[in-house]
């Protein structure tokens, strides 16, 4: 297995460079830290290119690893490549999975709307993935659902979920042709319980500050709210997510 | 209004250390960061001691500040007290609620075992005031609710919620001996949906790799899980907390 001691050779400063959206964009890769979520991309369909490896970590035997370039660094280099302060001795190199456009037959989305908190939105994905939903999508604003943050807040859902970008107004338009029933999240809307749970759905999630964009939320079927009985004004966005997937989506 | 311009000023060095748990526990006090946050502090019944601010920042009239001092200070000196990269040039010093303990006499509480992620610790705060619960309890190994990364992600919902250390198996004890059925969370437990919503309830929530605790498993009323319909094993624990939360409460 080839050792790499130099944080200046040439495949590390390529790696390197997939912390960046930019580069990740054009070579449809991504990087994935730490010994369990390399472990689910392994799992997964996604396809590992290759895994770095501190020198003293090995990989399990029952891995399946077919296909995978194994190298070995030194901890000057692993730290370079590392976004966390404990990778935990591995990263792999993935690829972006190939996903084809969603074409909203009916189905279960989730519509974000600029929302920009990495941790907000690997929650947001995982929650998804739990309840069984067909599609995530990010619209204007959002932040890639290939940055290392959000990649690690998903704990792995990101590897298993349709995530897309699209414009949001798009996703509406795909919905109302299908007969997907659009529900916005506005303080203005209806206590989310009298909503009966959907077979199919898109319900749309804004912004941590903002909430969704007006023009969105004239143009959803009806708009939910979860009632506050404290004196502080809203929920996180992924903990409202989590609570108005699992009501929806129904048992 | 005084002006300091050096970090090594007595005064900035004393707010300094209230980074540190041990600070905060011996003085009673700690440091709350950014303009949002701190106008929620002075809204709240806790009390604000000293209001440090940038150069070119002002107070807006409309704030209830009676009592309350002022210390203008040099950018270098915000930078060495503020903890986020973006303080907007405000951090308030304020007492610790001085809370009694909780009785226990009916209510609704979370109870958190060994939770240690500052953003789900907030993120747990913020929820259970946004339902109108009655308490939240740190049992051993969470992080210090006081803690500046837990008091952010609360959105200022610590300044309202009564948030205390207690043993959990005490904890137990107290919601036994006054008939408030206690909820683990757990894979082994029943569906959510099969229980009807409580007015009196304790929910144990646990650490995010290995749960609840056995031994405290063991003694709840009825364990509840949340079903998986996807790949991955789990939810985030506050995620997970706003879904239960807001089920058991109830309309």
């Amino acid at each position: 297995m080839e050792l790499i001691s130099s944080t200046q050779n040439p495949r590390i400063k390529a790696w390197k460079k997939l912390q960046k959206k930019k580069e990740r964009d054009k070579s449809g890769l991504f990087l994935v830290e730490g010994y369990h979520l390399v472990e689910e991309a392994l799992k997964s369909e996604v396809t590992v290119k290759e895994i770095v490896l501190a020198e003293d970590v090995d990989v399990p035997q029952e891995w399946s690893i077919t296909g995978v370039e194994f190298i070995r660094v030194t901890p000057p280099v692993l730290k370079e490549l590392a976004e966390t302060e404990t990778p935990q001795g591995m990263i792999a190199v993935c690829e972006k999975p190939d996903l084809e456009n969603l074409l909203f037959e009916g189905g279960q989305y989730l519509l974000l709307d600029e929302i920009q908190d990495p941790g907000n939105l690997g929650g947001i994905i995982r929650t998804a993935e739990a309840a069984g939903l067909d599609g995530v999508i990010f619209g204007e604003g959002c932040a890639d659902p290939y940055n290392g943050k959000v990649v690690r807040a998903t704990q792995g859902a990101v590897f298993y979920m349709h995530v897309q970008h699209m414009p949001l107004h798009d996703a509406v338009d795909r919905c109302r042709d299908n007969q997907i029933p659009v529900f916005g999240t506005s303080l203005h809307g209806s206590t989310f319980t009298a909503i009966a749970p959907q077979e199919h759905f898109a319900l749309l999630l804004g912004n941590e500050g903002t909430g969704v964009r007006r023009a969105l939320l004239e143009r959803s079927d009806q708009n939910l709210y979860i009632p506050i009985y404290g004196n502080c004004e809203s929920l996180n966005v992924s903990v409202a997510a989590g609570i108005l997937t699992y009501h929806l989506r129904g048992d």
